[in-house]
C-alpha cells in the first residue's frame, strides 16, 4: 500500500514546519514557472496547500498528468516567505520528496472549471455533479445539511423523542397529491405507494402507546418541480406527541429551531422563544397573508370608511387597505416597479399617495383625497413623509394584495425591514369550516382530522363558521415551514365533525381506514408538526434554489441526469409485476 | 383542555408522597374489590402506576369504561402498605380525586391480551400492530432499534462521518437482486428503480471529493422473506472513506460495533478491536465455513490421509474432515440428532466414533478404524474421552458439512460455546477468480469492482487464480453483517480486471455507468463496508425474527395487512404513469 496521508489539506501550519509529511487530494492547479520550478495547489475535503516543486525531478513526475487527479505527496513542511494570510495553511507550504499518481483524470478539459461551478448551465453541473460538488462553495452546503440534520436529530433525542422509522412501501393514499405507484410482484394488479408523509404511521405510533415521536422522514410526492420543491421526494422532521397540547408542540419547536438557525445561518440571530402567536384572521387583516415576513414592521390599516366613496372608481364599494410607510424615499421608478409587480403577483392593481414635508398629498391618486384630506391624516395616523400604499376589492382580495404590496414595500425599505435575522411566528386558530366558494355549502377549511376548539360541545351547540381548529402553520420569513395541529384523537368527535358536512363513518373510514381501526381501541390525545427540512436547510443557507441544498438532486423535469434516471427496463422486469407500458397516444 | 400530566406513570417514588399529581395513559386492568374499593393499573410509554379507587363515586366514573381506553387521573401519592419492589413505582400508589377519559376504546374484548400478545397468531399481531405495541416486551425492542441507530449515528459523527442522504428515486441496477420499479409520469415507458443499496451514489460522493460518508440508508430488493430478511426494505449502516485501506476500515467498525453490542446487547461482552481475521481459505480449512462463529473453539482437522482408504465406503477417494470433541457427554440420542440434522442442511452424512475411558475406539464407524488406531490417535490428537464427528466428500462439500458439524457440536457441548457475548471476526483475502462450476472457464469470484491485491502488476503478472481481493466481511457469532471492500478506484485496471474474464471497457461502463464516468475524473482510492442494521438489532436484541425489530413489518408475503398495502388503485392513477395491468394467466 501507498504510505496512507500524515495529515490532511487544512492541518498544517507554522508550528509543523521541518515535519515530514504526506498529504493526499486532488492536483487542483500547477502554476509552473521553471522547468523545476512549480506551485502545485492540492486540494482535499478539508482544504488546500500549497506544495512547492522546487527539482526538475519533481516537475516531471506531473508530466502528462492532468489537473483534477488525485495524487499523493510526500514532503517537508517549511515556513512560506510570502505568506497568504486569508487561507489557514497559508503560513507554509511543502516541498516535496516524493509524488505519487492515485486516480488519473484522464480528461485534460473539464465541462467547467471546478471553482466557477456555480456559473455552468444547470443541466451540465448536474450530469457531472461529482465535479460540481469538488466546489468547495456547493459542497459546503451538503456539509451543512449535514451537520444541521444531525444537531436536528441530537436535540429532539435529548428532548426524549424516539426516532422511529416508518415504511417507505406502503399504500395509496385517498386525497392529497399524487402518489408514486410500485407495482407488487406476489400480488397481480396491486401496488404500493411510497408515503406522501408518515401521517397515519405516526398517529398509530400514538395509538401503540409511544409517547414522543420523531423522524427525519423521506417523504414523496408526484408532482412538478417548483424553485421550492424538488420533484420526487424531500424530507420532514416529523414529529409527534401523545397527551400533548398545542403549546407542547410550540415550545420543542421553539427550542429546537432557532439555535439551530442561529448557528448555521447566513442570519446569526433568531426568534427566541415564544414566538409571536397570530390567529389566522388577524394575520390576514395585519399582513394580507398567513404567512407573515416579520422582518418587516409595516402592518396593514383599513381605509374603506375613509376612502372608498372618495370618487376613485376602483375604490367604489369596495374594501381599501392601506400600508402607510414613514420614511419612504424610493423613486417614483422604484414606485411604479413596485406597483407594476404587485399586479403580476395578484392580478390586482396596487394605489398610493405620499403626505409631502409640507403636509400636502401628492401623487398618485391624491387629488380624489384632497378633499378630505384632514379626515384620513387623522383615520390613518399619517405624518409628513409618510408614503401611502393602496389596495382595494373584495375583503379577502384587498387583504392579499395589500400582503403582497406590504411585503415589497418593506423589502424596498431599509428602515422597515431587519434583513439578518429569522423572524418566527405561528398562526393559529384557523376556523374550522368555511362556505366553499364552489359548493356555497360548508366545507372543512383545512384538515378535517383536526381537533375543533370546543370539541364534541362545539360541534353540537356553537355556530360551525365560528367554530376554530387546534390547527397552526409555523412560519419563518414569510416562509410557511409546516402546518400542524392537535388532532381529533376520538372517533366519536371524528365523525361528528364529518357530518356537519354532510358526510359521514364510512368517509371517516374510507380515508385513513387504519388509523380509524387503532383509535377505536383507545388512542391518547395528540399533537404534532414536520417543519420541511430542505425548506430549513435553503433558508439557513439562504439559497434560492433547492437543487443546491440536495447532494443528487433531479432537474426541473424529474430526472437524474448523472444516473440516467428514470430509464428504460427489461421486458422481464414488467412481466415480473404484471405490468404494461401504454404509451400515451401521439397529438 | 384537560390538566396536563404532572408525572409519567414510572417516576413517581416514596419521596412523593403526599403529592398531588396528574398521570395520564392507558387503563390496563381494574381489580374491582367492592362497589367503593378498586385497584387499578395506569401504563404509560415509560410505566405503570396502581391506582387505588376508594369511594363510589370514583368507581361509577370507571363504570362501562373499557380497558385500553386513554384516561387521566387526578390525586394524592400515598405510601402502599404493600409494597411492590419489582416496581419502580411499587413503593406508592395514587388515591384519585378526579377521573377524566380522554379516549375510549370502544371494545370491551379486544383480539388478544396486550401483555400476552407475543403468543398471538401473527398475522393478528400484524393487523393490530398498534396494540401488539403496546405490549412492553414488543415495545422495548422498538425504542431498542431507536437507541442503538442513535448511538451508531453518534459515534459515526464523532470519527468525521458525514451523514449524505442519496437518491432512493433512482435507476434499476443491472445485477444484484429484483429492483422495485416506480412507473416515472413525467416519462412514459420509462421508470425509477428504488436502490439496492446506495454503492454507486457513496463511490460517487468519494469521487465528489467528500472523504468519510455514512448512511443510515434504506434498501429495497423485491425478494421473498426469510427468518433474518423482511420483503421489501431494510437498512445498512452504509460507509465510505476516500484514501482509505481495508485496515482503515476495520478501525472505524472495531471502534463502533463492540460498544453499542456490550451496552444493548442481551450479551454483554463483545470482542475488542483488533478483530480476529482469517483468510478466507484459512476459515474454511479450520470453520468449514465463511461465517465462522467463534464463540466454538473447536476446530475441523484433515482426516483423509488417516482414514480415506481404511475400508469405510463413503471415505473411499474422498477428503475426509474430523472435528474432535473433548469431553463431550451427549447421550447417543443427542449425536444421532445431530447427524441427521447436519444431513438436513447439507445433504451430506456425518459420521463418528468416540475413543472410550479405557482408550478403545467405540461406537459408529470405528469397526473400521480398529486396524489403525494408534495411526488415528497420533495423527488427531486425540485423548480418552474424545468424540471424533467426521464428514466425507469432495474438498469444498466436506468443509462445509463439516463446518455444520462443528456448529451443531459447539452448540450442544456447554465447555466449547462461549454462549454469552458477540465474537467479531473479519474474512480476508477471498480470492478475485475463480473457475466457474458451469462454465469451466475463469469468473469473478465475488465483486468484480473490488481492488486485487497488487493492483495492476497482480493482473498483468500473477496467476489470475492466485490474485486476492481487497474484500472483506465482517462476520458475528457465525452471522454475515456484511461484505466490504476496497474499491477499484482506477478505470485502467478495471478494464484490465474485467479481460482476464473475456470483458471489456463497455462491460465495465454498462454495469456502472454513472460511477466509471466519475472515475475517469480522478478517484481517490477508497473503501468502505455497510453492516446490516436489521440483522444487527437481531442480534443485540437476542431476536430470531426479523419482524419483531422493525416497528411496522410487512408479513412473510410481503403485506402490510394493518395498512392494507399493497392495494388497487384507480385506473387514472394507472394512465397518469402510462402503465396497465397485466394479470398473469390462470393455471
Amino acid at each position: 500500500m501507498t504510505q496512507s496521508r500524515t495529515h490532511n489539506c487544512n492541518e498544517l501550519r507554522l508550528s509543523n514546519a521541518g515535519e515530514k509529511v504526506t498529504l493526499v487530494g486532488w492536483y487542483e492547479n500547477l502554476r509552473k514557472v521553471s522547468k523545476n520550478l512549480g506551485f502545485l495547489i492540492l486540494r482535499d475535503f478539508y482544504g488546500t496547500t500549497q506544495i512547492v516543486v522546487e527539482t526538475e525531478e519533481m516537475m516531471e513526475k506531473l508530466d502528462g498528468v492532468n489537473k483534477e487527479s488525485t495524487i499523493s505527496v510526500t514532503g517537508t513542511v517549511r515556513e512560506r516567505s510570502n505568506k497568504n494570510t486569508e487561507l489557514p495553511t497559508g503560513e507554509i507550504e511543502v516541498v516535496p520528496e516524493g509524488i505519487e499518481i492515485l486516480g488519473k483524470c484522464i480528461y485534460n478539459a473539464l465541462p467547467f472549471e471546478i471553482n466557477q461551478s456555480r456559473e455552468a448551465d444547470e443541466n451540465t453541473r448536474l450530469k457531472y455533479r461529482y465535479l460540481d460538488l469538488r466546489n468547495p462553495s456547493v459542497k459546503s452546503k451538503i456539509v451543512l445539511r449535514s451537520r444541521i440534520v444531525a444537531e436536528l436529530r441530537n436535540k429532539m433525542n435529548e428532548l426524549g423523542f424516539l426516532e422511529i422509522t416508518t415504511p417507505i412501501l406502503t399504500c395509496s393514499s385517498p386525497e392529497g397529491a399524487r402518489d408514486y405507484l410500485v407495482p407488487a410482484r406476489n400480488h397481480p394488479g396491486k401496488f404500493y405507494a411510497l408515503p406522501q408523509a408518515p401521517q397515519q404511521f405516526k398517529q398509530i405510533l400514538m395509538a401503540s402507546g409511544f409517547d414522543r415521536y420523531f423522524q427525519i422522514a423521506p417523504c414523496f410526492r408526484d408532482e412538478d418541480a417548483r424553485a421550492d420543491r424538488s420533484p420526487g421526494e424531500f424530507y420532514q422532521l416529523d414529529m409527534e406527541m401523545a397527551f400533548a397540547s398545542q403549546e407542547d408542540v410550540f415550545s420543542v419547536v421553539e427550542e429546537v429551531l432557532p439555535p439551530v438557525f442561529e448557528k448555521y445561518g447566513v442570519y446569526k440571530t433568531a426568534s427566541k422563544a415564544p414566538f409571536v402567536r397570530i390567529p389566522y384572521l388577524e394575520s390576514m387583516d395585519k399582513y394580507g397573508t398567513d404567512k407573515p415576513d416579520l422582518r418587516i414592521d409595516l402592518v396593514l390599516q383599513d381605509a374603506t370608511d375613509v376612502m372608498a366613496d372618495c370618487g376613485f372608481g376602483p375604490f367604489e364599494g369596495q374594501t381599501v387597505k392601506a400600508v402607510v410607510v414613514d420614511g419612504f424615499t424610493a423613486t417614483r421608478k422604484v414606485i411604479d416597479g413596485i406597483c407594476a409587480e404587485v399586479e403580476v403577483q395578484t392580478a390586482n392593481k396596487a394605489y398610493w399617495f405620499k403626505l409631502d414635508e409640507n403636509g400636502e398629498f401628492v401623487g398618485g391618486i391624491s387629488k380624489f383625497l384632497q378633499e378630505r384630506k384632514e379626515t384620513v391624516i387623522a383615520a390613518l395616523g399619517l405624518k409628513p413623509g409618510d408614503f401611502i400604499g393602496l389596495t382595494a376589492g373584495k375583503k379577502l382580495a384587498a387583504q392579499k394584495t395589500a400582503g403582497v404590496l406590504r411585503r415589497l414595500l418593506g423589502a424596498a425599505s431599509e428602515k422597515h425591514m431587519k434583513k439578518d435575522c429569522y423572524e418566527f411566528c405561528w398562526i393559529v386558530d384557523f376556523p374550522m369550516y368555511e362556505i366553499g366558494e364552489e359548493s356555497g355549502e360548508l366545507e372543512f377549511c383545512h384538515n378535517p382530522f383536526s381537533m375543533p376548539q370546543g370539541g364534541m360541545n362545539a360541534l353540537c351547540n356553537e355556530e360551525p363558521l365560528s367554530i376554530l381548529a387546534y390547527q397552526y402553520d409555523l412560519v419563518c420569513n414569510g416562509v410557511e415551514l409546516s402546518s400542524g395541529a392537535v388532532r381529533n384523537h376520538d372517533p366519536e368527535i371524528m365523525i361528528k365533525a364529518f357530518e356537519l358536512v354532510g358526510l359521514g363513518e364510512e368517509d371517516v373510514k374510507a380515508k385513513f381506514p387504519a388509523m380509524y381501526n387503532a383509535f377505536c381501541y383507545g388512542a391518547p390525545p395528540h399533537a404534532g408538526i414536520a417543519p420541511g427540512v430542505d425548506r430549513m436547510i435553503m433558508l439557513i443557507c439562504g439559497e434560492e434554489s433547492i437543487r443546491e441544498i440536495i447532494p443528487f438532486p433531479m432537474n426541473k423535469n424529474a430526472m437524474d441526469i448523472m444516473m440516467g434516471a428514470p430509464a428504460t427496463v427489461d421486458q422481464k422486469q414488467l412481466d415480473d409485476v404484471h405490468i404494461r407500458i401504454q404509451m400515451p397516444e401521439e397529438k
